[in-house]
C-alpha cells in the first residue's frame, strides 16, 4: 500500500496519535521507583484532575478501560449487594457482566439502543429499591453514540433516599465532552487513554470521591491489582503500587500539555463542531442517524443506520481497502445494522471533510444515489457558521 | 544534566529499550479489531511460545506482571482452597498476599533470603498435605537474585500424590534464563515485558497448560479483566478480549525478531557471561555476594551485601547523581542492606565493564579501600575466557 501512514483511523478508539505524542513515547526508559518518575507521576496525577474537573484523587492504572470498570465494581460491590445498572448499549451491558461476576444482585434499566436513559426512570427505580448500594452509568455509550445526561441522572441518584454511590464510565467521552465530576457529584469516574486523550491504549483512569472510601475499605470482594486502597497509599508518594506503563506516562504528560495549550472550552467546542458537521452531512446524504435527537448525540462518535439497500459492512470494507478510511461497525446486535464514525482526540473539523468526501466515494461505488459533494457542502456550511 | 540519555539503567527492570524497539512503538495507531491487528496478534502469539518453550497457549495481557500473577491465582484458586507458596523473597510473598486476597488457605515454605528453595521441602510438604491444589513458585526471585531450580521443584510437585498445578513467576527470568515450560511440566507460567524482553512495562504473559483448563473452568473466584476463559476464546481469532496496548504489541514484535535473530542459546549465554563477570568483579572488590552459591545466582540480576562501613544507599545515590548509573536497592527487609545490579535484556558483556568501572569510582569516593581497576580486570578476565 502506498503511503500506509495516510490511513484515516476514524473509529471510536483507539484514535490516531499526534506525532509529538508518538515521539514522547520513544524516550529512554527510567526506573519506576526513581525520583524522575516520582516527579512525572505527581505532575500527571495533578493535571489529569483538571480534565476530570475534580478535587478527588484520580488514579492511573496500567490496563484497558475495562480494567478500571472492574476496579470500580471490585472495590464497591460485595457479593449479594444490590446494584442498579443503566444500560444504553454494549458498555452498559459490560457493567452488568462485571457486577454479575462479583456476585451482585443486579437490577437494570434498559433503554432502546440509540436513545438515552430517562433520569425519571432512575428516580423511580431507587424509590422502589432504596437498598440499592451502587448505580452504574455510561456517559457516552460508544456502541450507539448516545450521551446520557449525567447531571440529571446524578440529581436523581443523590435525591433518592438511599443516595447510593454513582459510578460512571467516561471512557469515550472524557477529554472530548465536558464532564463535571465534582459539580454533578459523581463518585467513581472511569476513563481510558485511547480515545479523546489521544494516547495509545494501555492506561485507564479512575477518580474516587471522598465518600466512596468507607465503602471501598469495608468491601469484601477479592482484588489485588485493582485494589484502590493500594493506589491511594501510593499516590501521595508519586508512585503506583505495581510497575506502570512508563512510556505511556511520558505520552500522557505530552497529551495533557497539548490539551492544556488548546484549552478545554476549545476542545469541547471542537468536538461539538465535528459532531454537527458529520450529522449535517449524514442528513444531506439521506442516511438515517441512529441517534435521532441532536441533544443526545455524542460529540465523539456518530452512528449511522444502514438503510434498506445499503450493506454497511460492504461499505466499511470498501472504504478501508480502497481508500484507507477506517470506520467502525456495529457491536453485538447492531452488527451489520449501523456504522460509526469516530471524531475525537487528534481530529479537527477540516479532517471531517476528508472523511465525508471519502464516504461519498464509497457510497457512489455501492450504487447509493447521492448528489456528489452534498455531504461535504453540508459540513462546510456548519464549519463556516462555526 | 549533560547527555541525560547516557544514563546507565542497571536495575532489574524496567530495563533499557533498544532504539529500534523505541521506534517500533512510534508507528501510527491501528484499530485493535482490524485485520492488520489480527495478523500482528497471531504472529506475536506464535513467537512468544518459542521463548516459553511451550506448545501451550500463551496469553498477552495489558497489565504489569502482577496483573498476570493475579490472573494465575484468580483463575485457579477458589475460596477455601489449600495452596502452597514457595517464598524465597518479596515476589514469593506477593503470591502469598494475592492468594490470601482470594481466600485461599495458604501454606508456605520459606527459605532464608539469598538462598534457593530446597526441592526436598516441597516433596515433604506435599506428602503432609496431599490436598494442596496449587503450588506457587518463583523462578528468578528479583528481590534477592536467586534462581530456584524449577526442574527439580516440578519433579517434586508432579511425583506427589496430589500432583497439584504448578504456577511459576518468570517475570525477571523469561527471555534471559532458559525456562523449559513443557519439558519441566509447568502449568501456568507468568512473565512481563519490562525485563529480558527489552520492552517498556505494560504487557504481561501467561502460558496455560492443557490440564489447567478444567480447574480454570470450574473455578469460583470472581474475575473479568483477568478471566483466562475470555482470553482463550479470543486467541484463535487473533484477538484480545479487551483493548490491548497496541503500541506495545508493535514493540513486542520487534523484540521477538531481535531475540530470534540473536538466537536463544546465545541470549542465555550472554546473560550467564554478564553474571559471571559481575560476580568475579564483586569478589575482586572484596564485597560479599548476597547469593553465595554460583549455581543459584541469577543470570539477570546480582545482589551485593553492603558490608560493615559501606552505606549502600549513599553509594546508590552518589552513583546515580554523579555518574548517572542507576542501581537498585534492597526491597522490604533488605532495604539498606543490599544493592542490586540488573544485567538483562538490552545489555551486553562490554556494558558491564562500564558499570563496574563506575562502581569503583563510587566506592573510592565513599572511602572503600580498593585497588583501582581491580573489578574491571576481574570482569575482563571472565569476558576473555568467554
Amino acid at each position: 500500500m502506498i503511503f500506509a501512514e495516510k490511513r484515516q483511523l476514524r473509529i471510536p478508539g483507539p484514535t490516531p496519535i499526534p506525532p509529538q505524542i508518538l515521539r514522547a513515547g520513544a524516550q529512554p526508559m527510567m526506573g519506576h521507583r526513581s525520583g524522575d518518575f516520582v516527579e512525572l507521576c505527581k505532575r500527571v496525577a495533578a493535571k489529569v484532575k483538571t480534565v476530570f474537573q475534580t478535587e478527588n484523587d484520580v488514579f492511573i492504572l496500567t490496563s484497558s478501560g475495562t480494567g478500571a470498570l472492574e476496579a470500580a465494581v471490585a472495590n464497591t460491590v460485595s457479593p449479594g449487594d444490590q446494584v442498579l445498572v443503566l444500560v444504553s448499549g454494549v458498555f452498559g451491558e459490560r457493567f452488568v457482566k462485571i457486577a454479575n461476576a462479583y456476585g451482585a444482585q443486579v437490577e437494570t434499566i434498559r433503554c432502546q439502543f440509540g436513545h438515552a436513559i430517562d433520569p425519571q426512570t432512575v428516580t423511580d427505580a431507587l424509590v422502589k429499591k432504596p437498598e440499592i448500594k451502587v448505580v452504574f452509568a455510561t456517559h457516552c455509550e460508544t456502541s450507539t453514540g448516545v450521551v446520557n445526561d449525567l447531571e440529571k441522572i446524578a440529581e436523581a441518584v443523590h435525591s433518592s433516599l438511599g443516595d447510593p454511590l454513582l459510578v460512571v464510565d467516561t471512557v469515550s467521552s472524557m477529554g472530548g465532552i465536558e464532564f463535571k465530576t465534582d459539580k454533578w457529584g459523581i463518585d467513581l469516574v472511569v476513563s481510558g487513554s485511547q480515545k479523546a486523550f489521544m494516547l495509545p491504549p494501555g492506561l485507564a483512569f479512575i477518580g474516587v470521591s471522598d465518600r466512596s472510601w468507607d465503602i471501598i475499605e469495608a468491601n469484601q470482594s477479592p482484588r489485588f491489582y485493582f485494589d484502590l486502597r493500594a493506589y491511594r497509599k501510593s499516590l501521595p508518594k508519586g508512585q503506583t503500587p505495581f510497575t506502570p506503563a512508563v512510556s505511556l506516562f511520558y505520552q500522557l504528560e505530552e497529551a495533557l500539555a497539548m490539551m492544556e495549550a488548546e484549552g478545554f472550552a476549545n476542545i469541547y467546542q471542537r468536538h461539538l463542531l465535528m459532531r454537527d458537521m458529520v450529522r449535517a452531512a449524514v442528513r444531506a446524504l439521506g442516511l438515517p442517524l441512529f441517534v435521532a435527537e441532536d441533544n443526545n448525540a455524542s460529540a465523539t462518535v456518530t452512528s449511522i443506520l444502514g438503510p434498506q439497500g445499503l450493506d454497511v459492512e460492504a461499505l466499511r470494507k470498501l472504504l478501508n481497502q480502497k481508500y484507507k478510511l477506517v470506520l467502525a461497525g456495529g457491536q453485538a446486535d447492531l452488527k451489520g445494522k449501523i456504522f460509526r464514525i469516530g471524531h475525537m482526540g487528534f481530529a479537527e473539523p477540516i479532517d471531517m471533510l476528508t472523511v465525508l468526501a471519502t464516504l461519498e466515494l464509497g457510497l457512489v461505488e455501492l450504487g447509493w444515489k447521492l448528489e456528489g459533494g452534498a455531504a461535504v457542502r453540508a459540513a462546510e456550511e456548519v464549519l463556516v457558521r462555526g
